[in-house]
């Protein structure tokens, strides 16, 4: 099969790759429809996380079931079905808690930009899509898989409910459907940080109330004036930065919530400064397990259209040009068509 | 009147103050009938939170109302109350969402430890008690004026409730009052971490089932096996200190709630462990406020009493007494009758 490997920082290879295969009585193997590129796939690209052996990529994911291990009773092959970043046995006590990406068997994925997938705790990991979904609907579930399922978790962990006023810090994928996930869950105003027309544009499609363009403390400024001068409720960290991570702190309130989801990098907090604030604190990799069963139902319903965040599409193939468009900026989410 | 002033890092003074009066119309001068040292009071007595000019120290107080400046609408001379460590107007967007502590008026309270005390904000601020207290349920009272009502939010920060499993790290009197806050608020099961036999004995007092004397990583192993090798639901960090705290952090599991109250001092985190952890935090200065009213008839009802805490008695003037048995842990808490 074909698949993307990354030998070093920038250098993506799209290879000719042994089929996986069934290795344990738990695994699925996919034959994927879609797949894309993630943001977090860019600190290795951009050689902020190092790496020493080459990368197989792509952790986001909708297929159909080609073949099933001895003891998955939940799975038929031909079933259409989506994954996440984190196969997790959804039964242990920190699945039932709805931790599924902190489950105590969980395995983190890798290789999903490719043609063909081996997902572990296949029962556990992989949820049915019911009906044949349109590409729109296609879009979507490939949203569900990560984007859309990590924006949902920003939007609980920044306690998002009815009559709250929200912050999306971060307007990449991740943040753009942290805004639809705060309009779903009940959000009275949502502010959205961006400087970019066609992300501010698509930030106000998924219910952003009001637009900060203006950065660092000129922005927080702007936030404190919509905001009676205190900070929000609700603020959504979707980057990851020292600085962005920064400005969702200081933009949340006293008693607030601050739901953070980009992938932490050079960030530190001092005791005082948490002890001070009374800002709640919650975040990390998001139990898109969790969530799957709702969004994917809601995406086959036509009540939400979160594939509108993929605004550029791409053979296989193309992945080297994908990632570039997602290095660059000049595409929001890159999908890739196996 | 007499008043505590502390010098220089362990120098504590009982001297002759000038009565305090009504300096802004929204004032109350409180004439005290219980005062007591604070764990907190002791980073200064031991010279780690530097101070340059003398302090009058004291915080936590059940007094009765001399005299009310021309705005106070809802006391009246006679009234006795109990108030808490930051003045708060109590009607704020902050003070509404029963953040007091962070009020946008708030004022730091000290001197305390003193015969008499002006209260800004007085109609904020205090709480009437009904009926007349007898000398437990004044210590009760003056317990709730702090260290209960601290002990209160780091159970509600730790999101305490019926069925959950609750760990306790530090055994002064906020974490005991920890272990009684989070037996009131329904845990199922509470593990106190305490190497003293009269305050181990408390805290089962207070309702705890399970006690760890070990500590480091004996305590954290111990407290595994209680929890499944998971950590708990629940931890209160009821120390400030950086291996309290990190020892709390690593005990709770992934999607748990650290609830912590300790004041920091020298504890720090990395934005990676916060976003690998899953954990909830959220703590700081406790809106005792927003609780006294419950806890107040809860302790004039005699449904709990948590004055057990004060296990030393001293006239105002023996408070360099009172400061010597806190610093040395001879005591769990002082009472000081001025």
């Amino acid at each position: 099969m074909r698949g993307v490997v990354l030998h070093a920082p920038g250098e993506i290879r799209v290879e000719d790759l042994p089929d996986p295969a069934v290795l344990e009585p738990g695994d699925a193997v996919l034959r994927l429809e879609a797949t894309c590129v993630c943001g977090s796939d860019l600190w290795r690209y951009r050689g902020e996380d190092p790496f020493s052996t080459p990368q197989h990529m792509g952790h986001e994911y909708v297929g159909v079931v080609e073949e099933i291990g001895s003891s998955v009773h939940s799975l038929t092959p031909g079933d259409r079905v989506v994954g996440s970043f984190f196969a997790s046995d959804n039964s242990c006590e920190i699945c039932a808690a709805g931790y599924q990406s902190s489950c105590v068997h969980r395995q983190l994925m890798s290789g999903a930009q490719a043609q063909r997938l081996r997902v572990p705790l296949a029962d556990g990991t992989l949820v049915v899509v019911g009906g044949t979904p349109d590409d729109a609907q296609l879009r979507g579930l490939l949203a569900a898989s990560d984007v859309f399922g990590t924006g949902w978790f920003g939007a609980r962990a920044a306690a998002v409910s009815p009559g709250k006023t929200v912050v999306v810090v971060g307007d990449g994928a991740v943040g753009l459907l942290g805004v639809l996930s705060a309009r779903l869950q009940g959000a009275e105003r949502i502010i959205a940080m961006s400087r970019h027309a066609s992300r501010q544009q698509l930030a106000l499609e998924f219910g952003a109330t009001d637009i900060v363009a203006e950065r660092g403390d000129e922005g927080i400024e702007r936030v404190r004036d919509l905001t009676h001068g205190l900070g929000a409720h609700c603020v959504i960290e979707a980057v990851g930065t020292n600085e962005a991570m920064r400005q969702a702190f200081t933009l949340t309130r006293p008693g607030g919530h601050l739901g953070f989801v980009g992938v932490s990098h050079g960030v530190s907090f001092e005791g005082r400064e948490l002890f001070m604030s009374h800002v709640h604190l919650h975040g990390g990799p998001a139990p898109v397990r969790d969530y799957l069963p709702e969004l994917i139902t809601r995406i086959m319903a036509n009540e939400i259209n979160p594939g509108r965040v993929f605004d550029l599409d791409l053979p296989l193939d193309g992945a080297a040009e994908a990632y570039r468009a997602m290095d660059e900026r000049t595409a929001i989410k890159v999908m890739l068509r196996p």
